[in-house]
């Protein structure tokens, strides 16, 4: 078996550039091994992010190096997404320890470039570094042509609320555990490799103007919502479930109390919750549906104090803390 | 003492960003607590790169959590002033353990602070994680006018080398040892918190016309042009040392080969190595000399192999691989 630290650092990046590849658009001059890239923007607006993970965390026993290069790629693409910017490129950052199996990174590399090839954007940069705890941070750059990309804190009473995806796999993981999870098939297959969806991205900056807030669902469907209200100082009225997991069904024994619970909790989950004003709301459905995108239209922002109620009872949910664990 | 598991990820963003603080520019929509930032581009090209760092490995025994702080905002933005880009922004992913104390958390803040007042940058995005040893991933955006941003791979016969700063302290610590290193007032001084020199990127975009390669000496100056040499298939000839600190001569007893080897070794110094076609070395130098950053011309590319000469002899080094180790 071979290890990082026979090959050296050199070599390391080697494998991963030969791996994902690397793609110079016209124009542009630098290219690996510089220590830096160029881009020309290709809308008036960038649109960036940063976030990052500890490799042993995102490895839910079902997955292996491969769906955590994946992961890590479609966490911070997401965030690009939702804010109606059009992923361009991404950089990252790795830290694995000198006895790393050189197969383990080259699986690594794999998954990144599935991600890389699925949303169509390239790897334009990265830095390895020597770590005893594997960590990967990623960085995604993105163009949007929108005027005013949608904040945390922009929503309003009477607007809709709109939450595109279907919950409940991580949430059936965060509230009955991984062990019960991994005995679900349609759990494994939803959480391996969780999408954010690209069409959104045009969705949102094509309707900018009516689109008062926009989140994306990656600390769970709970915590989503809780910030928006929050952030926006509005109270949040929820009257039907997200579209969920047919499954759940049966797990919460015909429970709506359980399955809505279950799809507010887990997190990993890359549909985006959307704020819309009313006079917008059939332009975004219209897009929504021409794109094929799952969604429902969950309930609206009343007068109040900030909250989210699910008909008259403050929503319930799990949610991760990075250093406090999950509460 | 208060550690992060009692303060949860919340709020330790928030220390972040109290410290750092967050600055919008005009036109610009997004910003803190949102998960991703709009930037818009003040260049017509944007120059990316990654840096990570492993925090203890940073730590030399003088260096606080604070200088590890500036250190890694340095370290990024100066792959982005190699290319002569102005830097613009920077995102910051870090992993700390749970137990980590907010008082270090708040001191490396500060060290980021301190370097992003003085490179005149602002904090545009950031993501923490939890992790057994604490790293730190910083990405750094800037824009350039220049319509070719050197590459590494540009030397050509008959080029003057160009070697911005002054050499020698960290090539102390790589080759005595740390413990020697920190007996060593003017290495202390020198390596505490090293300092990458933002008017460069004025002289590079500038006069991209004639500069034909440049890298940054993160790694070390022997590596940087034996780097060079190599990615752009051409020998350099070295006829005189770089600047380097005056103790060195009397750590080396006069011996012109300890010294050269002395500066040629270490790395996090954030001169960079340019090369330059003759016609336009007068316009450079000019340049340079305005804005009262040290260097001093090398040497020239010459017919041949490639290959660093020192004189009559290759060149030696000590260089860092965070892999394997020194060698």
């Amino acid at each position: 078996m071979t290890i990082l630290a026979e090959l050296g650092e050199r070599n390391v990046i080697e494998e991963i550039v030969k791996t994902v590849g690397t793609r110079v658009s016209t124009g542009e001059v630098l290219s690996y091994p510089d220590d830096a890239k160029d881009l020309l923007p290709k809308a008036p607006r960038l649109i960036v992010n940063v976030d990052g993970y500890g490799i042993d965390r995102l490895r839910l026993p079902w997955r292996d190096s491969s769906d955590i290069g994946w992961c890590a790629i479609t966490g911070s693409v997401s965030d690009v997404i939702a804010k109606g910017g059009f992923p361009d490129a991404v950089l990252i950052a790795l830290g694995l320890p000198p006895g790393y199996p050189l197969e383990e990174l080259r699986k690594l590399a794999e998954g990144v470039k599935d991600a890389i090839d699925y949303y169509a954007i390239r790897l334009v940069g990265g830095d390895t570094n020597s770590s005893s705890e594997p960590w990967i941070a990623v960085t995604a750059i993105g163009f949007t042509p929108a005027k005013k990309p949608p904040t945390r804190k922009g929503l309003r009473v009477n607007d809709y609320i709109v939450v595109t995806g279907i919950y409940g796999a991580m949430g059936f993981a965060a509230i009955k555990g991984i062990e019960e999870a991994g005995r679900r098939h349609w759990v494994v297959e939803r959480t391996k490799r969780p999408v954010a969806i690209k069409e959104l991205s045009v969705v949102i900056s094509s309707n900018y103007r009516w689109i008062t807030a926009s989140m994306d669902v990656s600390d769970g469907l709970g915590y989503t919502l809780q910030t928006l209200s929050i952030e926006s100082d509005a109270r949040i009225l929820l009257t039907q479930p997200p579209l969920y997991e047919p499954s759940l069904i049966d797990e919460c024994q015909g429970s709506m109390e359980c399955v809505v619970k279950t799809a507010m909790s887990g997190g990993e989950e890359y549909g985006v919750v959307l704020g819309i004003r009313p006079e917008g709301l059939n332009n975004v459905v219209k897009d929504l549906e021409y794109y094929n995108i799952p969604f429902r239209v969950v309930g609206r922002v009343v007068d109040g104090e900030p909250g989210v109620f699910y008909g008259d009872k403050p929503l319930e949910f799990a949610s991760w803390d990075q250093f406090k664990g999950w509460g």
